[in-house]
């Protein structure tokens, strides 16, 4: 018998009510001879506070021995900005080479989107995941003196370039479209610009029946809100892909559904995977927040362990479950999680 | 009598065309004492492609002779990426120490938007200009080999950040609603963001009756598509100043109507004036571009001038022509630039 060994981390705010239903919702979907054994870690700003860690070598040792990581969010106005971002969420993308950052963005029927009429959207954003401005390379000198000097150093290697493309180029390969826009800003950091789209060239050659454009990542930007249905995949840089996912996931529906990936396609570390949104102190503990985007999380995470079928029943159940939701009345976030578990058990 | 001595700039494809519409609208609107006089010239990719320069020596003295430049804009297919961009654009930046660079979104009346609803928009950024990620600093080691490595490194120094800070909380506190957000990536970008947010901090404490607040870039876009009203100023690093005005561009409008002032506050280099729009090639030489970007950044050059209430009225008429445009059959560049010369001597 099959089983799927998770590393579970609910994390802060309303990490811990979103991941419960992702759970729930895990539970009934897979196949009944697969054990599923969940850890679960208590990383975040609590931890912190009582230790003053963010993420240990030993949590490293203990979090690799998993299939995969479930991740709520991490975050708390309590810890200074960038304690926990580098501390924990970096340190995880980096230790375990996260370098396919995939965020699909699908505008599903009956969903909001804050664009006039209802355009099609359905595109994926493989973001680099462990280079560019992301290393944590720079610093300053003179700090807090009128002579301060702060350098941030994006660092770009042939090497963390070219694998991501490729397997960005696979990527669209796989899909009806195959359309792969390259998004970068190679006009003006042209150092970056040049290897990013030289290596885009390469790849592209490998891949004849693969359509390809280049688009500016400001441009990127007007492109996402007046005819996002151009994009089928796009491959970019860390920071650009940290800036275009979040508006990506605005137009198609908001961050309460927006989905990803921290993927290590080698295996050799688990994956991570994790909604966009982030803690959301504010409504954090009053059963309001929409764990839809952690169960679309939950649908990557299978789909990269390989079970195909049912992730694309979670997709179905949510696609399902927001046709109808205009005409529910405000659910909680377990009652949303418990619609979503009877829908893929079906 | 008063004279105002104009640098002007055509450059590259429509740009020819939407300056003269530009300097028509100029003329009409100078009080009769004011003596204006135009100087030509012809950078962009012509003189690339003849003489292989983009922005000599000599260029830069006989720019530097004018109270302010009008450029159209540069940028041409023929040319490889990054050499009119670094070559001529950022260099005449950079040359003339233009750090404020100012780039003003209002949805006005009758301006369709991507946008459902017709939300209120009208806020300010204020984009650092001669710092961050656009310096050039960088490099690349190993160049087309499988070991290629490219750096780009973002300079900030507490002297640039200052002072284009102070710029920002002026500009909202001579706005009605008195407001500033930063945009950054602090939690990400912790030597810059650090250096960022220490500087707005102290400045506000000298302006006590300004209201601020702090955004992450990636959370920026979002609020750009689902709650524009929220902003009213916003101050940010070049890079993410270049990506979210495009942004505000398309959703007020577009970037037919975005105008931008590339400023040097201090009067020891004239600043330049131009459309957020590029040189469209595609559209070229056929008169169906719109001056309209044009003609509202020789309002903020009017501005930048002392030229208040002529910069007020180009703005009016801009607006009121906006207002009427849907009811009008499609004009052409002259046609628009026309009505605008008219209603702007009117
Ligand atoms: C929280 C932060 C470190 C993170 C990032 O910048 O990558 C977040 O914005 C994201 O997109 O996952
Ligand atoms: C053309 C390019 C160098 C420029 C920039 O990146 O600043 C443009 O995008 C702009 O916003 O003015």
């Amino acid at each position: 018998s099959r089983s799927l060994n998770l590393a579970v981390i609910p994390g802060d705010g309303i990490g811990q009510e979103v991941v419960a239903e992702g759970l729930k919702v895990l539970s009934a979907v897979l196949p009944q001879d697969v054990k599923l054994e969940t850890k679960e870690f208590d990383f975040g700003a609590r931890r912190y506070h009582a230790t003053g860690e963010t993420l240990t070598d030993a949590d490293l040792d203990a979090l690799k021995a998993h299939d995969a990581i479930l991740l709520g969010a991490i975050g708390d106005p309590s810890v200074p900005s960038g304690v926990l971002e580098r501390g924990f969420l970096l340190k995880l993308r980096f230790a375990f080479d996260h370098h396919v950052n995939l965020r699909p963005s699908k505008l599903l029927p009956g969903v909001a989107t804050p664009l006039a009429g209802q355009p099609e959207i359905d595109f994926v954003v493989v973001r680099e995941g462990t280079e560019g401005p992301y290393t944590g390379n720079g610093g300053t000198i003179r700090k807090g003196t009128e002579h301060e000097v702060a350098t941030e150093v994006s660092v770009n290697t042939a090497y963390g370039v070219e694998r991501v493309v490729r397997d960005a180029f696979a990527r669209a390969q796989a899909r009806p479209r195959k359309k792969l826009t390259l998004v970068h800003k190679n006009n003006v950091l042209t150092f970056a610009g040049h290897l990013w789209t030289n290596i885009f060239n390469q790849v592209a050659a490998e891949f004849p029946e693969v359509t390809t454009d280049y688009i500016h990542v400001d441009a990127a930007t007007i492109f996402l809100v007046t005819d996002p249905a151009r994009f089928d995949v796009i491959v970019t840089d860390n920071l650009f892909g940290d800036i275009i996912t979040d508006l990506a996931a605005a137009v198609s529906g908001g961050i309460g559904v927006a989905a990803s990936g921290n993927i290590n396609p080698s295996g050799d570390f688990p994956s991570m995977f994790e909604p966009v949104h982030g803690s959301a102190p504010d409504i954090a503990g009053q059963g309001k927040a929409d764990p839809t985007a952690t169960v679309l999380s939950v649908a990557l995470l299978l789909r990269h362990l390989g079970y195909e079928g049912e992730a694309a029943r979670i997709e179905e159940a949510v696609s399902a479950d927001l046709a109808e939701r205009g005409g529910l009345p405000a659910r909680s976030t377990s009652e949303i999680g418990d619609a979503l578990a009877v829908r893929v058990a079906g």
